[in-house]
């Protein structure tokens, strides 16, 4: 069954988890250029971790070909040895994901972001044909359906989805946005109205946010469906870690981007919550972006697994509301074995001398964040306005 | 070269990082019994974390084979579908370390750990049969050397140094102690003399406790060893989760084990100092245990590249101190590409409804710890000791 | 001269701070009741407390009358050994004020605040005629001016200025509201157009909330009546207390009101920021409320100093950002005489097993709190919503 | 009843609170110099501070002598407009606290403290001049009885008992030191020994470090006393505000010291919590230092009323654990109005930036912070010893 017979259906569709995170503590990918140079590096590594998240409980697998465009690959390029053509790049990606979806019950989705050539202001036709070039590889290898994500402008994501659109494929896509809406400005439910007509199947939100805000996010592109008539499936891949204190362009913009994450990792707990939400919210395309390792996909499945009627197959090594603690030697560990305990918990970070809220660098912070900022003594905006002029960016 | 060839000619090996949370988080290992059934299981997802470590700089690899002594598996084994036979879960360990370890330039330890004959009260001689019946394994496969490791009790930690020297073969023996010293309070230094008089030519600690405090422990045991004349190589693989606010027993007891410790994993920053203080203090065996991702291992290997002379192969994907960084487009992020900031970061959790340390659950705590909740309202340990009565454990 | 001529003159002027809780930290006011019996009881506390505030630069004298009215003493009457009336209350609020404002420069204002008439919902008539009978007092003591203050319902704070304003005296009125506006949903900006319409020659907040959310407030305030072509001057009473969690009802909500409020006051150096601020956005009468104490008041005056040319008389007894420490014996005491150091402090709590925030209790919360704990996990308001069914109220 | 026959006599005795940061609020003392000229230019203040502890339970009340020898006044009289004698600060200082002890049961007790001449190695004659020059008043205004308090140095303490007991007045001694013992090294057990031999009545700590720390060190005074079968009264006077964090000479060097101490100080129920602990340890003189105000003192005085059989005059304004908040007319906050509640209340700071622990500034560290420290990134020490060595300190 192809995603949207799934989706029509009812079925909840779990998606997988973040690579180049993933992939970046694992030794394979570098920060910073974020390129998926591995699939043909390292395809071991690659399809390994395909395998955890297909056994965590992942429906959909997707081609790891994150900034694999073109003009992206050259751009980055200088660092990698040999030089990588691009085609290889999406072609061995795509080749991994089959080989691993064949393993199980799982679609292989080809997946293409934002460029740098939409960002240096390239025209329309030269960020298409970057597309298309992608496009030619998912179509070679009959991948099975398409996915536009990590865009921060509507503008180009419509540009992507028109040409996904080209295959006759089902076509779904994300942005990488908060409340707020997209960098130019327009607004979340706007955003969702211009990917639906542009041809989008399943849009929602990836990246940036903690899975709360990107719920918040994705609730407001719901409600502008539904004040313009239209009707999508919604989709949901967030960030793995806490980011209350964001600004308008999310986690890169906190101090701890990308080195320094650690404390803000969200548990398995947090994850189900996410995902009970989610379902509540009418989100039937529930996966995770960076941050989200193997454990919390299977979170999102143990959560949903009433509604779905099974357990993801790593479950196996996985009692529900950590009922393994149950035989456990000590009294008091055996006492976390149950729900009350790890809902409820607060965990503490061990680092009495970190604050809990840091505030974010960068030019544009969201309207929550903002006032939360002008009720402190934050003068962040201003400094960057400065810095901005003197740097003319 | 062996490994007391290299310590002894001064280089710094550098150890492998935690399996059992590792695979947990990727879902081949059940948190609980924590046991290493997936080496038949799925020996992909071992050779992968394998290869990652290798790949971060790891010049030991340890086999797969915690709690894999037959009374553990036995005791765990009614969760595992299919009966899977001790020997073959330690043959199957032993090959895929050496698949991996022939790679690149590395040694294989077999490895054993405490045992429930011990806890439970067995004598001698049946504690003594159960690591024989692992080492014979490990004689068969030829493995490089011996590791006895994650020892609370001192008894059987030197129970297992002599068994394991019947082979010849050269021992390492490390506990999982913090500076209050063995659970019958048998100090540090008192522990490190015993495991050398029984033949162990490395020695230190493992697990339990962040690397702060591992630190502090082998101090206390090289001043022991000092002090009776005696000489070892130091060994540290600590936890790569904060954990001032530790009891005597280590991690176990804090509200947040297992599944609630994302707050506390240590950045590799925090990493690259402790292995700088690790050199100071003149250990040459530096590892990890529970919590160290690949990542956290090359932090370790790009410390101390100035006085090893090379980076691992995984730093082709990083660049030292977050250089990377600089090719950024925004300024602020740009900005993070140096020492000093990464050095001086104080990192927030992004979790403003919780605390920064916990009170640790469970009957011993260590007299710092005991200190700080004397200082404060703690009452844990009288109210332990109740339950204690009670449960009559 | 008057209160409205210093105003008009450009004058800035500085109100004292909060009598109720510095009274009951000094025994002589009860939590609960707050009502102001100790001006007939206790005198010498009330005139030194005036004393205090007038030297530390207060213009303002505030006639001890909060919750004066004979509506509310009679209410929590019945824990005064011997019953005061509430004409005796007010007298002697009236002549205290008045017997230390001769001994410096400062004028005395009565005091009205709202009553429990109104939240019992008695009409009009009843409500004024609580007020009036204070009124009179306050006209044969002859103030110089006359405050309504602390209302959460715009509709009782207008009928508490048509009485006023019956006496000829200039009228300053302040609720104690936050940017979501009064209690029935009334905005602040049409809170303070009402109050003007009133013939309120002063508006504002006080109490309820941080420094930072007044000035918030008062800005909507001061956009309402630029917006409706009105004129006022504005003016901020604020808490002492940090207050970034609070809902709509402010402080009384939070889980550590009244007895556990003390990690969050606020230092002398927020004081200035706070003062700065507020000046900065055309604030002229800025003074404080509960938690403020005297040098709360003074760091406004000093903070304010160039604009005014002269420091209080407290301020023979402090040293302009810290520069008494510069004869400290400790070098590192002594670093600390300088601004930067006391801008730049991020104080510790010492409380390690605190949170930095809690979740208010209560029925409504402010949209910004709103947010955030939808973002988070809170569910507070529905907890509440069954919790108020139950209790019908 | 003179001190020692209520001590001796199985009395529970109050002392009162905190004199200098009571007063630098008001606005009477200068933070740095910390001097009590208060007494002469503003008698009225030091009065109604005197009066409040009093109403609060104090059963003793130090005359405001603190660093007022004739070197410490001439040291840091450069700041006093108007020159006042030594004597006269002495004098005033011993009428106000007699007048204001008349209003009820309290004693008088004259204070020493440590001066500059110690510090600048100045001869046992000439620091004993000193000493006796401050009794000639208290001999001559007749106080009951003497107080040697707030001495880094065993052996100044030493000296001032000595001649404080030249009157034939019952003298008691407090350190301002921690559980390392003083700045000499000797430990609190032999600081009790020498202060009893050398005649005290009444041995303990004050200042410095929080509640706890200053039970822990005169729980070491008692064992010391023990240890050489000597006997004396026990008191201790600690901070009002949480220093976990603390180096060997106390809070001086914490970074918020003095002026952003503020979300430090400690609730009433934390004093309650001290003063149980206190009592039970033998503790019969149980008062307060810096940052006690005087509703801390009643909390002392109302946790011990079942011991005591009787309140103090303040709590007629004060519910015990809350209990006046019942009549409160929102059903959460009445819902406060029980033990159970304020005991267990982990306050939120409101300051979501600010960490919960800080670094000591400063040279000697407790051994407990010091093993923090070590086990934390500090280097604090190292730099310090250099700073020293360049301003050769």
């Amino acid at each position: 069954q192809g995603i949207l017979e799934r989706l029509d259906g009812g079925e909840i569709v779990i998606g997988d988890g973040g690579f180049v995170f993933a992939l970046e503590k694992r030794g394979y990918v570098k920060a910073g250029p974020w390129t998926p140079e591995a699939t043909v590096e390292h395809p071991e590594a690659v399809r390994q971790l395909h395998r955890e998240f297909l056994r965590a409980g992942s429906n959909v697998l997707q081609t790891f070909t994150f900034y694999a465009s073109e003009d992206k690959l050259e751009n980055r390029g200088n660092y990698v040895a040999e030089k990588i053509s691009c085609q290889k790049v999406n072609e061995a990606a795509c080749d991994i994901a089959r080989e691993v979806a064949n393993e199980g019950d799982a679609l292989v989705a080809g997946g293409v972001s934002q460029t740098p050539s939409y960002l240096s202001c390239k025209d329309k036709t030269e960020v298409k044909a970057a597309f298309r070039k992608q496009l030619e590889v998912f179509m070679k290898k009959n991948v099975d359906f398409l996915i536009a994500e990590y865009f921060e402008h509507v503008e180009e994501a419509v540009w992507a989805v028109e040409v996904l659109k080209e295959s006759g494929k089902p076509v779904a896509a994300t942005m990488c946005i908060g409340p707020e809406g997209d960098m130019h400005g327009v607004s979340p439910g706007q955003c969702a109205v211009q990917l639906v007509k542009a041809g989008a199947s399943i849009i929602g939100v990836n990246c940036h946010f903690d899975p709360e805000t990107c719920l918040e996010t994705v609730k407001l592109m719901k409600e502008g469906l539904q004040a313009a008539k239209l009707k999508a499936h919604l989709m949901t891949q967030p960030l793995a870690f806490h980011t209350p204190d964001c600004g308008k362009q999310g986690f890169i913009d906190l101090p701890e981007f990308p080195f320094g994450l650690e404390p803000r990792i969200v548990t398995r707990w947090d994850i189900q919550k996410y995902a009970r939400k989610a379902y509540d919210l009418g989100v039937r395309f529930i996966g995770g972006c960076c941050g989200f390792e193997p454990y919390h996909i299977r979170a999102i499945a143990e959560e949903l697994a009433p509604e779905r009627g099974f357990l993801p197959e790593a479950s196996e090594k996985h009692g529900s509301w950590g009922d393994n603690l149950s035989m456990h030697t000590k009294p008091w560990v055996r006492a976390r074995a149950r729900k009350e305990y790890w809902e409820n918990l607060k965990p503490a970070s061990g680092r009495p001398y970190c604050p809990s809220m840091s505030k974010p660098d960068g030019w544009g912070v969201t309207k929550g964040a903002k006032e939360l900022m002008q009720q402190r003594e934050a003068t962040t905006e201003q400094q960057l306005r400065e810095l901005f002029q003197k740097q003319k960016i």
